[in-house]
């Protein structure tokens, strides 16, 4: 597949020692595929300087085989639990400190991981994996242009559809079949569909509106390649002559989504380029009309680190992919964001994303 | 729509006194919408004997007025945290021992949370909503019937439209397209369809096998409702001669799965109906190819207490449904599993799944 699964352990393996833990028991979900190209769940990494394996049970087994050639496996039948083998192979390691995966692991699932494990002592390491994965290697980095690449083609289908009693979810079913038919595996995330008011909820399922009932139609959507990695865009098209206020809207965010992008190179911090943003569209009187974070990583997971917002101290570093995405939302009326997809290059940045986002562009 | 959240509401601040606390912080995310109808993200509950407040963020300021009329709302900007907010209520309210959901908080959150409001006692309560969750009203089945409906009537289109060259992809495509054009809001989680030795892992990814491959096909798949309602079905099809092996393991799986269908009842417990099944594949011999557990609950998660295995000491209770699922995999070569929902009756048990499952059914 061109992904080297081992050299992104062997990069864990080099920070046990800053991390002061003898192993690592990794149980995010998407952490364990990164790091071995499983694709099923219930099954955790259990990592140290000697040794790698994979901790599942039967359902997996043949599946374990086939995804990651190589990599140690204890399989547990259905009489004993996650726990009963975590406590195996920690005892058989011989480790005296083990990092487990706070943002992860749930209380109740770290009590119980204690009470079977009791010689060890547990450091908590919140993010070592996702830390990995913010930057980005050259084949992610053809997933994700991939995963671009079928939603791109798949809005174009839908822009070229596009007429007045074509409900909300009847264009998040036409996109959705659109981005498959070029190649995707699913959506990154349920596309949300907004006309008019329903655009101004930034998080709204697509329903039953039509796209007569306004001239603004809000689309946020993404696609995901088989291989697991995501896109997410927006745009708003007009589907008939847009009102004085939703131009002038239109371009504010416009102006500050691209003041934004201009502001991206390596060493700049996420709460710096979300200020650029966020201060166009406060000069404008918009300030209020726009809540949430300017943007965030995108790869495995359709929200990753960093995250850009008011408070975010996180700093930008080549090989980054981060969403931007501004918006101004007026409740009961409609709602503006334009988001695209942007790689922190060395030089500055390369926004991945080519869908045309002029307001003459947006107008169908 | 028929659903009472504020009654489920009342069924929980009763119980607050027996949990040993004065409030209770949901953040489990389908434990908030079963008690409010919230179909957001990124939201808390805070419930007390006289309060209930919906913590969330701008970005679902008018979706929270839309979705839960009459509830409270504390909504923060991008510049502050659920944890300053639940600071902040807790505070308020003049609570002392707050109850969190140890079986959905990370032990990050925990550690945030604890920092920002030193001075009550945290209670974990595992899973006091999903008790509640386990036993479902009246607009529940109703819920759950449709989300059957719907995967039953999407099954019936692949079936009269399958053919040799179609593949494990297509045919899942096909399913998800029409379960929505007979109005499921999407599917229950991802369909498995494994053609011969793809049947053989319990949870494959449809991949690019034919059904000319083999004549065996495993579909594994289920609908969700808008309401969030979900259904969970698995039947093999033999798309041409059945070996006789194919034939026995077939019989052997069908036959566990009426005996342990039929050992449901309210006081049984969920060990007891496990073993009726394990057991009968033992005794013909395929013990060691049975390794997951019979069945799990369903509703607005796909995996639900309670869960049959061999070591769940759960109890089944007139108003729950669960999964019927047994199979045997033989690796290398096919896969058979069968599985029905089932909802428990005052006298015993109902099948509300009525896709044929007879052998002769399952050759087309």
């Amino acid at each position: 597949m061109g992904s080297n699964y081992s050299s992104r352990r062997s990069k864990l393996i080099r920070q046990l020692k800053n991390l002061g833990v003898d192993g690592l028991l990794i149980s995010g979900l998407s952490n364990v595929r990164y790091l071995t190209g499983f694709t099923g769940d219930s099954t955790w990494l259990f990592v140290t300087a000697s040794d790698t394996l994979m901790l599942s049970d039967t359902r997996y087994e043949t599946q374990l085989e086939d995804e990651c050639p190589g990599v140690g496996v204890r399989i547990r039948d259905a009489r004993r639990s996650m726990n009963d083998v975590v406590s195996d192979v920690v005892r058989e390691s011989g480790i005296e400190r083990l990092g487990i995966e706070s943002d992860h692991l749930t209380l109740s699932q770290f009590h119980a991981l204690q009470s079977k494990t009791e010689a060890i002592e547990f450091i908590f390491t919140a993010s070592a994996v996702e830390q990995l994965r913010q930057i980005k290697d050259k084949w992610e980095l053809e997933q994700i242009r991939d995963a671009i690449r079928f939603a791109e083609k798949g809005i174009a289908v839908v822009r070229s559809m596009l007429r007045p009693d074509l409900s909300e979810r009847q264009i998040r079913f036409i996109l959705e079949e659109a981005m498959r038919s070029f190649g995707a595996g699913g959506t990154a995330f349920e596309p949300i569909v907004g006309v008019g008011p329903t655009g101004a909820l930034p998080h709204a399922h697509a329903g039953l509106r039509l796209v007569s009932d306004s001239p603004a139609l809000l689309i946020d959507w993404g696609a995901q390649t088989f291989s697991g990695y995501r896109s997410d865009l927006t745009r708003v098209f007009f589907t008939a002559r847009p009102t004085r206020q939703m131009q002038q809207v239109y371009e504010v965010v416009l102006k500050a989504q691209q003041a934004a992008i201009q502001a991206i190179r390596p060493g700049v911090r996420c709460c710096e380029v979300d200020a650029v943003a966020r201060n166009l569209i406060a000069e404008a009187g918009f300030g209020r009309y726009f809540g949430h974070g300017l943007g965030h990583g995108i790869g495995l997971d359709i929200h990753e680190s960093a995250r850009m917002s008011p408070s975010s101290e996180q700093v930008f570093e080549a090989g980054m992919v981060t969403t931007v995405e501004p918006g101004i939302y007026l409740p009961g009326k409609f709602g503006v964001r334009i988001e695209d997809d942007v790689l922190v290059t060395a030089g500055g940045y390369e926004v991945l994303t080519s869908v045309p986002r002029e307001f003459a562009d947006a107008v169908v």
